[in-house]
């Protein structure tokens, strides 16, 4: 029996590898996570874009846009109840199951937790990890930007619970891309004020939905609510074609 | 006229996306980098394995495996011709163009260059990003590695021109990627015992071929001439469930 770390990519069901395809079309259940089992989350859209509409999905409850301050309790049950549910299908109806997630599987996602689980419940689970297109590459090919050239590193950082890393992040130079800082864009622009990087930076939300909004930083209203899982890619400055190297 | 950058993934067929794939079969032209027109490249293979045996595919030779210290001179003039060559057939024929590249065009890509300067030569011509699978992708998920957890960082460092990029990354904490390292092998893995960082270290040499080879770095002889496109992973110490959070 085989459990499949599924990336769908970042929203738009064309994102979707060959691979990630086949994965799904030979899933005896297909798993998605959702925040409430009332509402379709962005992992099952993209998933029921390819699939019939009687397809075996099944919505998990995870803790997704919690705060990362909030209950760990919280996150821990949700984990356990959704593990259990897996390795229980697994054992009774035994193929393979996919849990489909949105981005990577490999890259801050909910997988990461699931798949411990269900090893703890069901030791010989296979699991198998297949990769899929993340925000960065979405909000980069949205907006036109080469992400690095050359000798430039890049450095993907989290700011839910804080914005030092990123301060950290714009000191070592290169390209820095920064997740998840939908609840804190004031304190995240101020510190790329700080670096002198505004006329650099590129925010995304909503991505690979027809809800998408891409654009300079510069022209984001801070004071304004985003979505937890916006996006914000920050350029080294460059100079002509091949000066990175 | 439209210029595609397509990300084809990092070998594997299978690792396209359905965009890709609509791309591909799309294009009047589908032209793949390589190092001699006398030998099929990497992105080459890719494409075929999806194209009839008549498909309109035109190699163009760059200076991909050049030492990054080795002539800027002849960089450029590879990069001049290989653009006027796709500017000349963009003008002629018009429609769309492929520039199938692997891993992803944004990330460390030839297409970078090429796309800079197609633009100069043709400034009416549309520039697209199609985003692909990267070799830190298929390394993780053949090694069953979860690159990134909770508010872990992401750094990717090409260390094709000197190590002390990887020894500051190291430093920052988090999740490191070495990419392109094949050729200082041994100063690299000096670097990451120095960083005590060695029973955590994943490398990873021709990915997503028949010759893909992921092993721990501790059991790969650094005396030994590896692939430019070689990958390791270093992953920061983890502790249990969620304790990323």
């Amino acid at each position: 029996m085989r459990l499949v770390g599924l990336g769908v990519g970042p929203g738009d069901p064309e994102l979707l590898t060959l691979a990630g395809l086949r994965e799904l079309k030979a899933a005896g259940r297909v798993f998605v996570p959702v925040m409430s089992t009332e509402e379709e989350g962005r992992s099952e859209a993209v998933v029921r874009a390819h699939l019939p509409v009687d397809a075996p999905i099944e919505r998990l409850v995870f803790a997704l846009n919690d705060d990362v301050r909030g209950s760990q309790q919280r996150r821990n049950e949700l984990w356990d109840a959704a593990g259990t549910r897996v390795a229980e299908h697994l054992r009774e109806k035994g193929g393979s199951a996919v849990f489909a997630t949105i981005g990577d599987p490999m890259i801050y996602s909910t997988f990461t937790y699931l798949a411990a689980t269900v090893r703890r419940l069901l030791p010989e689970v296979e699991v198998v990890l297949s990769p899929g297109i993340t925000a960065m590459q979405a909000a980069a090919s949205t907006a036109g930007l080469h992400l690095v050239e050359g000798v430039e590193s890049l450095t993907l950082v989290p700011v839910t619970r804080e914005v030092t890393g990123l301060r950290a992040a714009l000191r070592g130079g290169g390209t820095v891309v920064a997740y998840k800082g939908g609840r804190r864009l004031d304190e995240l622009k101020a510190e790329i004020v700080a670096a002198g990087a505004l006329d650099r930076s590129v925010y995304a939300e909503h991505l690979g939905t027809d809800r998408a909004r891409v654009l300079p930083l510069s022209d984001v209203d801070e004071s304004v609510a985003a979505p937890y899982l916006s996006t914000v890619v920050i350029l080294p400055p460059r100079g002509g074609r091949g000066e990175q190297l």
